[in-house]
């Protein structure tokens, strides 16, 4: 084991559970003795936390998809200069809410936009850094949109069934690309029932 | 003559004139019978203008270099959208303060990103549009210092010397790379003088 924390990022669409699943998660590692910091993407950094209300204030529907790609990367970039990659030298493990491949499934496989776009893109904001490992907490379209309505919608969780479709497609291409990264994690069940899938499909990275 | 408006960027240093010739060279537009549209980039959308209060406030001064190149190109591409497609689709002239020149000119020659990286950014945050001339206004650093301190220094503005003459030397390697769009126009005599530089620059573009 080198000296450089863990990154562990947790992804799937709106309502499928990862922040309650990151808590588990991160509770879990800290009982093996480890140091955890809990990060979200957009937001963490002050600056990022900025960005993040822009993005997600339904006042700027007018936003053009090019922007809302840049815009999070750069919230992005912050995150990653200030706190990830100071973190993980520290040795202190890293349990992200969502990263770049949120932004492959909304924008490119949700939107539309040119996956070769979004790679150059995600590149940039992301400053070169690859999780460890990512959990894609994978549901049903209609059983998300309907756990998602419950927390009250934001700009992207209105756009509706077809889009949420889309994006767990954009989410099962990204395990098929790279299935030693990207590992997918049953949404449905009790919490106990997936933290227990959760640990299974870490269990080659980390042992809780 | 195409149905098209013609667009036209203008570039250089902090204090070199630009905002002022702009106004200039819209009129002397206008009184050939066109319409035009005065833009600045980053700025001119709601949106871009809400991020470029961002960019601009010394507050964010912990900003990476990463995040700033991306919230530049985020506001841009909105101005892309929402403003400039539209205005030259509708036949009407565009004078923009700063494009992407200016991006690599800051972030590449000036801030030292990495020189494909910002080409790449750039195509993404212009949404692949190309302005028929550029002018860029060239002035030694220490004379385009000297007239920005006049103005109140944004955070670009206190960085000193050596980062506007590199910033200078970006703007002339641009002009090498791409004479056909780029015309380097001495910014040094009175406004009038300057004046008819700028349109000598255009000469072949537009008979002002």
């Amino acid at each position: 084991m080198s000296n450089k924390g863990l990154f562990i990022t947790l992804e799937g669409v709106d309502g499928c559970g990862k922040s309650t699943q990151g808590s588990l998660l991160a509770n879990a590692l800290e009982a093996t003795g480890r140091e955890v910091v809990r990060l979200r993407d957009p937001g963490s950094a002050r600056l990022s936390e900025k960005i993040r209300l822009i993005l997600l204030d339904p006042a700027n529907e007018d936003m053009c998809y090019e922007c809302e790609l840049l815009l999070y990367e750069a919230a992005r970039a912050q995150m990653v200069r200030e706190l990830i990659e100071p973190t993980l030298a520290r040795g202190v493990t890293v349990v992200c809410d969502r990263f770049y491949d949120s932004t492959y499934a909304y924008q490119a496989a949700g939107r539309g936009l040119d996956a070769r776009m979004i790679d150059e893109a995600n590149k940039l904001g992301s400053c070169g850094v690859v999780p460890d490992a990512t959990l894609v907490f994978d549901l049903a379209a209609e059983e998300a949109l309907a756990r998602a309505t419950h927390e009250g919608a934001d700009r992207l969780e209105g756009e509706g069934m077809r889009f949420q479709r889309r994006v767990r497609e954009g989410y099962m291409q990204l395990a098929k690309a790279e299935p030693e990264r990207v590992r997918v994690v049953d949404a449905v069940g009790t919490v106990e029932v997936v933290h227990a899938r959760v640990v299974e499909a870490l269990r080659d990275v980390v042992t809780l």
